[in-house]
């Protein structure tokens, strides 16, 4: 027997003509710092997107297939071009501003872009890297900057609004395949070279419906939601995607992700949603204890990236009613893969327990922990293995350049085409996933595993501690051992370690208890701001730390 | 460049499996009537989902592609075979049983069903039907039941519990092309021979996270949903599918569909959500009104099916807490296609104006209006027009018979494969559907429309008036009239035609106003519980009402 249904394909395009029609009313807000934000509704995005794309192909001769590079904050016109770039047929491959400058370099040329979008304000980051771009032929600057950085430069540069000017608003977006490539993501790897992966229209139309579940985030247009995760990571978490799909408004902080004007623009514009990585939400929570303003628009968060110290979550909770939901996910999975809200019935603890977990898997995304003897851990909440992924907005492989095949390393997909994720937890009966480390991380000491996160969490809950990273470090008798890393708070006196391990030890068994500390002004953090333990790893080898051995 | 995603297959299956397991504990409640409910969880459902289908295979044959036909209530024995039977890569056959014993034998040759499983209270119905049933070998009965019916039948008799007793509880789900047909549904058509529709795994998927996406139903884990809406009846609106997909909690009515045990069962078992025709609302609120029963565990109902009258609507509202959602679809559309929550931002009117809409198009729907002159009308809020629609959900064709292909009736579908709906109405700039007739009720008259729904409302909101139907009916002058039908209420003195004149007259233009009354004792129904107009048309044609003429 053959279906009768329709085939119609799974399209950004079609994202785009919803949101800007039905929901053309909802609005993109991008804070400017100082004045009134910018506002455009979500019709006026469409009719630029549109003028977007038209330039694109008339002005600068971007094909079906071609990579356009953004190098941009959150903000209205990387919206335009998010929804543009892959509904004409190319592909949108976002730059992550924080990266050092040679692997940004090695990305562009690695993808081939011909043509970046560049907000004027990053001019000072891209200028030094044009002469090492060997692709790139158009510049296009949306806002305003130093465009004298870039005279004399190979490239043509264009102004974004001239660009756009006196073009049809209407587009006749192409029937693509939903399989079509439609944005490109290089995650920020800490070994080798930056992995591209590349999304089709049908993972970003999959991925979207699955943010707007209940289950999920469960956007509406009756929600604002403020994507304080860039644009140039992972789409936001899916969040623009999203939000198009349901008419949910969009407040972009643009550069502006410092604590102070964060906390400004939630007391003013009112958001019922955002999303960040921890780090972020515990500035914007000092922020607020040092200078109280009004956040309680704001129902719920989401933040993921990496653990959420329990202090942070309920900090949120009991000072400003914002209930805290912990994500995960990562580049090589849209991102979102599972999200921790507690369970209709509670098999243990309270709902605060299942809180502090990554969640539970949503739907099309399966799992299962491989373990280390070669086979899969059960779902006991116990046994820990690798996490490995399967689902159709789930990464099978890497971007393998301008003319090569996908890649798929052997330590990254399984034979049978799982993606391994790196890290290391259990998983409930239930479903909720437990994230213990990172697989390179983990301490392996004497036989057994030594989770660094759980560590640094228990560190973290001491009220004279800002940050804790906890690395392994080699140990003539045990193999490895962990290191501790404080960072006290500013004006709090430094607590004697033998106090800090009675500390800890009234929290984890006393073989994990580590024998080295040492105190840093800050922890070294990658560029989406996650603890870069490869650097405190470096640190410690090359001597520059000045640790104390106890016992 | 090539998308790097994993292509991974949207099955029924993985619902199963994710529900059967994540969800485990979620549960289906089938009411019995009388004593206690019967309960299992979604994981016995995923154990014995597998059970049946290894019993479908190894004993009676079944294939892939081939048309298993279920007879049954809401239930979850029916649950398991909505998983089992497309899981194993055959078509689930839902059958109506409501539908005229003629057409139902006519539609179980027409899809050749060779198996048929059927609910033992439901023999008598099935039983008169077996010697017409062409195609059928196995009849397999769920539940208690008179089976000395089937004594002497052609089709061999088993048992639904001795068939899956003792058999593996994991089946090896095929890995299918999500293009696969999946289940098939056929529209109890008002006219000419029944047609069916054949959804795919790839539109029950979609439409199963469109269900779960919080601008629609938005079910969670934490929820319990009642679907009175019969499983013979698309899909009953997409709920089981919906609720193993997020661990929703089912509660099953099974044959207990009057007012008083759904009163009770609501009370009991406090669902958090339910979906219904409006005459099975309208029968419950006077139930209601009769013998009060808490029902307060109801945040929210949807209604679909045909249009919700205002005062049923408030009548929930002010006297139960009970909020009413009206959506629109139909047999073709899986059925969500459109759902009335208000809008954050109110154009019109108040939240009220936009509940009694057909509501706002969900993304996977493109909608269009067929104007009379051919073109499309304008999305004004005024301008009619046949409501065309198109997505990955919606039925492109009808299912052609055993080795025929699918038919595409020009009536049904445009020749660039949009569905005709039949459905007359207007769509606001913001996506708002308003339906005022289908396309073969609207009233003719005189180069001018009238909707016979807006004078069935009208007349509706009257004291005295339980029913009402208007139609069309030949007239010398205008070509078609409005002829009125009216059901007073039990107990209430019947009011004067002028008098309801009168009271129309202040609702509607003085020309819509009908000059045909009649006054009948109930109005005739579908199998579905719709208004029969045809019936009603026929009976005027024929003479056979006691028609007053006014004016």
């Amino acid at each position: 027997m053959q279906s009768t249904m329709q085939d119609v394909p799974l399209l950004i395009s079609r994202i785009l003509t919803h949101g800007s029609t039905i929901h053309g009313q909802s609005t993109i807000t991008t804070w400017t710092g100082e004045g009134e934000p910018r506002r455009q509704t979500f019709a006026e995005t469409g009719a630029r997107a549109a003028q977007l794309a038209h330039a694109l192909r008339d002005e600068l001769g971007v094909t079906e297939g071609a990579p356009v590079g953004t190098l941009m904050w959150n903000n209205s016109e990387h919206t335009e071009a998010y929804f543009a770039v892959p509904s004409m047929g190319a592909v949108l491959h976002t730059l992550n501003l924080r990266m050092p400058a040679d692997q940004l370099a090695w990305i562009v040329n690695h993808a081939a872009d011909r043509v970046l979008l560049v907000n004027g304000t990053l001019l000072p980051l891209l200028a030094p890297l044009l002469p090492r771009l060997e692709s790139v032929e158009h510049i296009v600057v949306a806002g305003l900057g130093d465009t004298s950085l870039l005279d004399g430069c190979a490239p043509r540069v264009h102004t974004y609004e001239e660009l756009l000017a006196d073009r049809p608003t209407a587009y006749d977006w192409p029937q693509l395949d939903e399989r079509t490539a439609a944005a490109l993501c290089y995650s920020s790897g800490t070994t080798g070279d930056p992995k591209g992966a590349v999304y089709s229209h049908r993972s970003v139309y999959l991925h979207s419906m699955q943010i707007n579940m209940a289950q999920a985030m469960g956007l509406t247009d009756k929600d604002i939601t403020l994507p304080v995760v860039p644009m140039f990571h992972v789409n936001a978490w899916g969040l623009p995607h999203a939000a198009l799909m349901t008419g949910c408004s969009l407040l972009m902080p643009d550069r502006f992700l410092q604590p102070a004007p964060l906390a400004e623009m939630i007391e003013k514009e009112r958001p019922t949603h955002a999303a960040a990585v921890p780090t972020i939400w515990q500035g914007l929570l000092t922020e607020l204890d040092a200078r109280p303003r009004d956040v309680s628009s704001l129902g719920w968060v989401t933040i993921g990236g990496s653990a959420c110290p329990p202090s942070l979550m309920s900090a949120f909770k009991e000072r400003h009613g914002v209930v805290v939901r912990q994500a995960w996910g990562m580049t090589e999975t849209s991102p979102l893969g599972s999200i921790a809200h507690p369970p209709r019935r509670l098999l243990v603890g309270d709902e605060q327990h299942y809180c502090l977990t990554q969640g539970r898997f949503m739907a099309g995304v399966e799992a299962r922990l491989a373990a280390p003897d070669g086979g899969f851990a059960p779902w006991d909440g116990q046994s820990e293995g690798e996490l490995e992924v399967r689902g159709p907005w789930i990464a099978g492989a890497y971007y393998g350049g301008v003319d090569g095949e996908p890649q798929r390393p052997e330590d990254r997909f399984s034979p049978d085409g799982w993606l391994r994720t790196g890290d290391v937890g259990t998983i409930t009966p239930d479903g909720y996933l437990s994230l213990t480390d990172r697989a390179k991380d983990v301490i392996k000491s004497g036989g057994e595993w030594i989770s660094s996160v759980a560590l640094e969490n228990a560190l973290m809950a001491h009220d004279a501690i800002a940050e804790a990273a906890v690395v392994a470090v080699p140990d003539e008798k045990w193999g490895e051992r962990p290191l501790a890393a404080v960072v006290f708070r500013e004006g709090e006196p430094p607590v004697p370690y033998d106090d800090l391990c009675a500390f800890l030890g009234t929290q984890v068994a006393r073989w994990q208890l580590p024998e080295r500390w040492t105190t840093v002004g800050a922890v070294p953090k990658t560029s989406v701001g996650k603890f870069d333990k490869k650097v405190l790893r470096k640190q410690y080898a090359d001597g520059e730390l000045d640790v104390v051995r106890m016992h």
